[in-house]
Formats: C-alpha cells, sequence, structure tokens
C-alpha cells in the first residue's frame, strides 16, 4: 500500500488533465505521464528486468528523470541514481557495487560511457535519455523515446512497503561509497511528511533546481507527485536558468542549497519581482549562513522560507524549522539558528559517548528514527552494524536540543575541533564570519598547532568586488564568539570554496594540505 | 516504525514541558503524559494484559481516554473503543466478539456494567475511569488512578506496522455490528494525513467535540498529538459547553458532525467573537446541508471550513474539500457539494456493477485503498472478502467524479430510490429541502408505491418557533430539483431524527414502519 507508483496513480486518476511535467516547452498531463510509464516499465521489463533489479541513472535534470522513477518502480525494480558530481571511478564503482543491469544516461554524461562501462560487469543496456538527430542514439545505445514508443503498457508490479526501492550511494567524499538501501515505505513517508511540512497542494508548481538524483529533490519530488502539483526543471542550476523558469512557469515552490540562494540574491539580474509567484523555498544540505539568511528574509519578504535538516539514512528529512520562526527579530528570532524540531513521525535522541540521553543544551550525537529509516548500507553488514542501532540511525552529527525541542546542530562530529581541550564546533565560527559584509564564502577547519593540538583555521572566499584582510577577519570575530573560537589564521581563497554532490563543503579536501604527513584522519 | 506511541515519544522527546491535554482544571504536559502512560501499561501487563490481547473502554471524552488509547499501545495490546450510543446488548455483543479481557469504564456508563458483563465471558478486570470519594470504586472495579500510582514505567513495547492496533465495531445500525481490524499502519497513516490537509502544528488546540470512541476524532486526535498540539475535551457534545471550552482554552481546531455545527450556529448564546481562537473546523460523517453551509459561511467568516469523507474500514479518511473550495459565489461553488478530492496516499475508482471503471459524470461505487486499509473484519472471512477486494475497499456508496477529480457522493448505494425507472439520490434532495428556511432536520426515504415501485417521500423538523406543510416543502423543492426527485409525500417530525453513534441519520428506523410487511430489506 505504500508503494511509490500509487501517487501516479492517484494524480492520473483523480487529475488526468492537469499539468504532471513541464521541461521547457514539453509539457505533459498526469495521465500522458501514467501512460508513458507503463509503457517504459513494459520497455524494461522486455529488457529482463524484473523486480528487485537495479536500473541505474546519470543524467541532468529533465522530465525524463521523473519519468525514469516511476516507470523503475512500475516494474517492481530499484532505482539507482547517480551522482552528477563524481567521477568515472567513483560512478563505476557504485555501478559494478549496485550490479545494474540498465543505466539511464544524457546528453552530457554519455563521454563518461566508456570508462564507466568497462567497469560495470553487470551492465547489459544503455538508454539514451535525449532527443536524437536522424543519426540516431549513440553507439551501443538504446533511445528512449523509441523504448516507449514501441511498447504496449504492462500492469503496476505493485511492489511496496518494505521492498527496495532504490540505491542511493552516500559519502562518496569521505572513503568509498557506501549505497543506502531505501525501501518504498521510506521514500513515501517523506514525500508525506514533505507535503505536509511545506504545504505543497494541487496546483502549485514545484522546481526541480537542485540535482535531481539527490533525496532532498526526491522528498520535495515525491511531496509534489502526492498532491498533484507540477512538476517544472531547469536541467542544472544556474541563476539565469532558475530566474527564468520561476517566471515564465510561475514556479510556487523552490528546494536550493544555501550556496545557490545566495547566488541567486547576489546576481545583477535578480529581482524581487521576478520571483512573484514563488511562496516557498525549502532550503537544507548544509546551515544558511547568517549573512545569506539575512540578505533572503529581506530581499524576498513575501516567500516563506523553510529549512530542513536530515541524512540519506533517513530518506532524508529528520527535522523542520517552519517560516514562522524565520524571523530576524523579536522572541523567535533564536530558533533561528537551529535546525527545527522533529518532522512528524519521527523521534530524535542527543545522546553522550556512552549512550545515555543529553539534557537540554548538552551537545552529543543526534540519532534518529521514523518510517525513513534505512534497511541498511547494501553488502556492508558491519557499516550497517555501527549505523542502524536498534532501528536507531546515529547520524554522526553533533547538535543539542533546547527546552523547546528545537534541535541545533552543532557540526559533524568529525569536523568539530578540539583546540587546548576546549570544542570548537566549526558551524558556529562560519556563521560568525559570514555576517562580515565582504565574505562571500567561508569554511572553519582544525589545522595542526604544537600548542593547542588543533588550531582554529578559516578560509574566506570574498564577495566580487569586495576584499578583506586575515586581521580583519580576526578583529571582526572578537565581539561575536568566545576568544578560543576565534580563528587563528585566516586563508584568503580566489576561487569557490569545493563543494560534493549534495552541495556540501568538502572539507576533507580543505584540511588536507595542513595536516600532510601528519596521522590525523584528515576524512 | 509505524507505531502509534512515536508520537508519544516524539512530543515528550521534543516539547516535554508544553500542555499535552486539559480536561476542565486538570492540566498535564507531554512528559507527565507519557510518565503515565508508560505506568498505566505496566499496570495493564500486571493484569496479565499482553501483546494482541483486547482492552476495550466504554466512556465519554476525557483526557484519561487519551491516556487509555496510549497506554494499551504502549502495552502492545490493542484497544476496543465503544460505542456510547449503543444499547446494553449490543455493546455487550461487541464485547465478548472481541473477548477483552479488560474493560475501562467511567461513572455515566457503570450502571451498564452488570448487563454487559454477564454476556462476556473473556472479561476479567474492570478500571474505573472516573475519580472516586473516599469510598473508593464500585465494587468489583480498580481505579484508573491508583493503577497509575501503585504501577512503574515499563519500556514500551514497540509494536507497530501490520500489528492489529484496534477492533472498531461499526455498522450496528444495520444488523450486528462488526469488528473492523485496523493495524498500527492504518492509524498512524491517517494522523499524519489528517494534520497535513488540516494544518496542525505545534501550539494548536484540538477540541474533543465529537465521541472519541469514533475514527473521526481518531483520526483528528492521531493528528494532533503527531505534531505535539493540544488535547482540550468537553465530555459530551452540548453547545454551551463547547462555545465554553473554545473560548476558555483558546481551541484553534475542532471536529463536528454537520449536526452538531447546525446547533452550535442556531444556539441563542452564540457569537463570532466567542469562537475567535477558532481557525479550522473539519466536518463529516454525513453531508453537510447546504442551508447550514451557508450559515456557517457567513456567520464564521474566518474559520476555514474542511470537508473530510471516509469511513471505519478506512480507518478513515478518503477524500477532502479543503477551505478553499469553501466559496459561495464564483468559479469554486461548484466543488462546495463534492466530498473534496482524494486525501495523500489515497486511490479511489468509481466502479460500475460489472467493476469497470466508470467516466466522470458516471455513478458507480466509490472503492479505495491506501494505508488506512483495514487488514478485515474480526472473525468474518466472508464479510471481509465481499468488501476488501484485492486490496480495495468497496464503500457501498454511491458517487461520481467530475472532470476535475473532485468525488460528489450521491448516496449510500441502499438508501438510493428507484421511482418509475429513475435513480434518486436521497441526499440531492434532502439538499435541496434543507435550504427551506423553516427546515431543522430532513431525511428522505423511498416508501412503498403500487405505480413507481418506490415514491420518494421527505420527513421534516421545523425550526424551532417556525412551521411548514407538507404542500410548502413540494412546492419548495419544484423549481431546485426535476419533477421526478420532489417528495410525493411529506412526514412532519416533532423530534430530532434518530442518529447513529456515528451521528448518521438511521434511515433503516425511519423507512421501517413503511415497509412493514413487504419484502424490502430496509437495512
Amino acid at each position: 500500500m505504500m508503494n511509490l507508483t500509487q501517487m501516479l496513480n492517484s494524480a492520473a486518476g483523480g487529475t488526468p488533465g492537469a499539468v504532471a511535467t513541464q521541461y521547457g516547452d514539453r509539457v505533459r498531463t498526469w495521465a500522458e505521464t501514467r501512460e508513458r510509464v507503463s509503457r517504459l516499465a513494459a520497455g524494461l521489463k522486455g529488457l529482463g528486468v524484473g523486480p528487485g533489479d537495479r536500473v541505474a541513472i546519470l543524467a541532468l535534470n529533465s522530465d525524463r528523470y521523473t519519468e525514469y522513477y516511476f516507470a523503475v518502480w512500475w516494474a517492481g525494480a530499484v532505482v539507482v541514481p547517480m551522482n552528477v558530481r563524481w567521477s568515472a571511478a567513483e560512478n563505476a564503482y557504485s555501478l559494478r557495487d549496485a550490479e545494474a543491469k540498465v543505466l539511464f544516461v544524457d546528453a552530457t554524461f554519455a563521454p563518461m560511457v566508456p570508462a564507466i562501462q568497462a567497469e560495470a560487469e553487470a551492465l547489459e543496456t544503455l538508454i539514451y535519455l535525449d532527443d536524437v538527430e536522424a543519426q540516431g542514439p549513440p553507439a551501443g545505445m538504446l533511445e528512449f523515446e523509441s523504448l516507449i514508443e514501441q511498447s504496449s503498457p504492462v500492469e503496476d508490479a505493485c511492489v511496496g512497503g518494505e521492498d527496495l526501492a532504490g540505491l542511493y550511494y552516500t559519502g562518496g567524499t569521505t572513503g568509498f561509497p557506501k549505497g543506502v538501501m531505501l525501501p518504498h515505505r521510506a521514500l513515501w513517508y517523506n514525500g508525506i511528511v514533505l507535503a505536509k511540512h511545506v504545504g505543497l497542494e494541487q496546483g502549485d508548481v514545484y522546481l526541480h533546481a537542485a540535482p535531481m538524483f539527490h533525496l532532498a529533490d526526491g522528498a520535495a519530488s515525491g511531496g509534489a507527485s502526492m498532491v498533484g502539483a507540477k512538476h517544472a526543471y531547469i536541467q542544472a542550476f544556474d541563476v539565469d536558468r532558475a530566474l527564468d523558469c520561476i517566471e515564465e512557469q510561475e514556479v510556487t515552490h523552490a528546494l536550493m542549497v544555501p550556496t545557490m540562494i545566495g547566488m541567486v540574491l547576489q546576481h545583477p539580474n535578480f529581482s524581487a519581482e521576478r520571483l512573484s509567484s514563488l511562496r516557498t523555498m525549502l532550503y537544507g544540505a548544509s546551515p544558511m549562513p547568517q549573512g545569506v539568511l539575512r540578505e533572503a528574509l529581506e530581499k524576498l519578504p513575501n516567500v516563506d522560507f523553510i529549512q530542513a535538516y536530515g541524512q540519506t539514512e533517513l530518506a532524508p528529512l529528520v527535522t523542520v524549522l517552519p517560516a514562522s520562526y524565520h524571523q530576524l527579530e523579536g522572541s523567535r528570532s533564536g530558533k533561528l539558528r537551529s535546525a527545527g524540531r522533529v518532522v512528524v513521525g519521527c523521534e530524535v535522541r542527543i545522546l553522550d559517548e556512552d549512550g545515555k540521553e543529553q539534557a537540554p543544551g548538552d551537545v552529543g550525537e543526534i540519532v534518529a528514527r521514523s518510517p525513513g529509516t534505512m534497511l541498511g548500507y547494501w553488502n556492508l553488514p558491519e557499516q550497517t552494524e555501527s549505523t542502524l542501532v536498534d532501528g536507531w540511525v546515529h547520524t554522526g552529527d553533533g547538535a543539542y536540543r533546547d527546552e523547546d525541542g528545537f534541535v541545533f546542530i552543532v557540526d559533524r562530529l568529525k569536523d568539530m575541533i578540539v583546540t587546548g581541550g576546549e570544542n570548537v564546533f566549526s558551524a558556529e565560527v562560519e556563521s560568525a564570519i559570514s555576517t562580515h559584509p565582504a565574505v562571500a564564502e567561508v569554511a572553519v577547519v582544525g589545522v595542526p598547532s604544537e600548542k593547542w593540538g588543533e588550531a582554529v583555521h578559516a578560509i574566506v572566499v570574498a564577495r566580487e568586488g569586495k576584499s578583506v584582510t586575515e586581521g580583519e577577519i580576526v578583529d571582526f570575530c572578537k565581539p561575536l564568539i568566545a576568544n578560543y573560537k576565534c580563528p587563528r589564521s585566516v586563508t584568503l581563497r580566489d576561487e569557490p570554496l569545493p563543494l560534493s554532490g549534495a552541495g556540501k563543503v568538502l572539507k576533507k579536501d580543505l584540511r588536507a594540505p595542513f595536516w600532510e604527513g601528519s596521522e590525523r584522519n584528515v576524512n
């Protein structure tokens, strides 16, 4: 009953003529989408794809990505959405690990195929996602549209509940990628939770601005489908494309990472009028620097900003900070730096190192359980056992809860800096530095120090046309945070900070040069 | 993971100091409530209640009713909430059928106990819900508060998912009651769906105005608990009590059946200012007569009216008509007579007698499936098989869907009147008559007619201080509905229409005198 094709059937049954997807000028209704999905699923079955088989995709955003998801589930198979920011080697690893039989690939990633294919022995079929000219798809590939045209609709396999729905590879930035096994129940739950907390309704328009392989977009996409809202797409994030699409398609809901929101607000073509249809901006994946948040609330006073915190292992939602707590002044402003409260259906505990629940205000590891909880890591029983303990996911994030139940994420536990016996949370220092008017981006890491063990170090990217010095940054911090938290040194960087596929700053890469030859695990 | 104690743990973990329940002057926080529930569950275990055992309750609304629900689930057992409008014989039947070991009973229903107890052989323990004076509880009963005081907290049994959570007896008005088996998954799903569609948030106050044994209140109660909202109670529905409670406790959300809403609006102590805290009024169980709806929208313009349609077999939600479609004028007003669109996570089909899906506009039986679907009827495999077909619940309700996906319930299929070869839906005729200014209540049934087979007959209750004649009713209908739908005869009735425990008009009882000696099944 918790099967992911149900939302497609509900929308196609209830609002057959409503627009389901629009990609550029290509517009399809829910009835058309269901028809196409049932044909594409038939095509997959004809290729030997059966229940439980893995079917991967490596592509930028499009309406066909949505059809891929539903068709794989309609056939009873398992999606493997691949990270568009990963190297061929990383993608080959995950494809081989998943033993995927079929790979959907678009024009952007077709050139990567030979390097991947050589490593992925189980791979039998390649399906080319983009429109083709007269010469047909690249050699050795089937064509997406032909597969739909040439297949007759097949019955929904109706797998659901605890059946495996997807392998979501994560952690590629910190070692070998792990395949997070998510059942239908987990993805279904996240769709309904997102629809509830973000207030999605039939008639709304959701913009796929973040990459569709990622579960943040996946949950929002599920929420949109569940209520029969319309899906709008930009192929990949770009400020002009996002502004154009929001304006032309009257987008009501979007999800972006803080970096994207900052880029939108600071872009010369930005104007609030162009975003007048936008009611809700969901953000997450990393905390919003205070400076960007202030700018966002001032420049877009009619948009509800909602923060979500989660993890792939929970498919992903854990907490949400509603729009009503996005206030810069007044009694509620103290909650603005929190990740909000636990979402409906989820439980959270903050545990110390011995597994004892912490009192309000005390930092520990945040652990959570909900119907979004993963089944485990694919073929990794030991990692599963250490992460999934008695049904609780151990997130590896440090956090505390206040008396009102708001969760404050202080840091990834491994990004915490221990300096002179004090714990410093890099996120807190970053938040302080981000309010400096000349700072565009900032990351804080621990670097080796003979005196302190580790010392707080900031890496700063200045805003275009502005400059700032090491001394100014340090002086700016002093009235804002305790002395031991202030950076001991600052690197000024010309290029943007390195980001993972999920939009998180790759602190591992930033830390590495400082720790060369030392024994600290920089991951 | 979908266990019903999760919402209690989430609320007690996240907002321990927030008020969970207020009954008169008795106020308890979520932390207190969890502590009491874990003790009460321990008391039940001490009485030999184990996972899967049935524990019944026969009581008016109170905070202790909420504690009962959670404690039974905490102990891994099964709730059996009994209908407060049933006779001792009906209640004895359901108690015996459920083989309940324990019965919670309050002062109002304690006098019914001897008659019930004699019939219910499995019953071992009676627990008295109300406060007791020095002389203690009635003979042979344990006391609710003592059981809590004398027990030490026990660990949550953590049953959930497909485990049986409750037996909800239904259909007692039309034959022997059937025990609808609902798993944790079904009740959990309805809580989250209700919280989504009604927009419940932490900080809201939900009033238990409808009886707590019924699933309509059950779903709303689940939604309120899921977000950590406050529960307010009136023991039983009464306009003054409802108005006082809403005013004193600043109630934001209430659920009433249309009859109750009509009584509130027409009461001399009614004023919109007294209801100024009220944001949302959910209604259902029977269609809202147009006259009452018009009055409600005019007198309470700041309240969001939301209609829900459902059935116990779906725990219960199927469709919702949002507040945005409660408009008397304009393009959306045509939807006002519908039951709305399918709720998130649910699928609906309208089938003809051969099981073929009907085109928009054509009436058939509404069938539905969702994670709210029952496991079946307790000990009734044949009835289960005829109602639950391939996972779809056959509701017995006649309905059609319009082009926009809105579901219009035309009638219970068995209340449909076949007159001169035409189908007449009693609900449509009732809706027309209800707009007459002198009409307080109306029910339309089919009565025997030599000429037409059945004839349309209306039973009308006039508003206090007003009168109306048979001829006036018939003349009033003529410009509103087709001639063959107009009543051929009218009974003017002095007392209110007979209602079932769920607040539905008992048409069986109204039809019976007309069909005495005939072969029609008046049920």
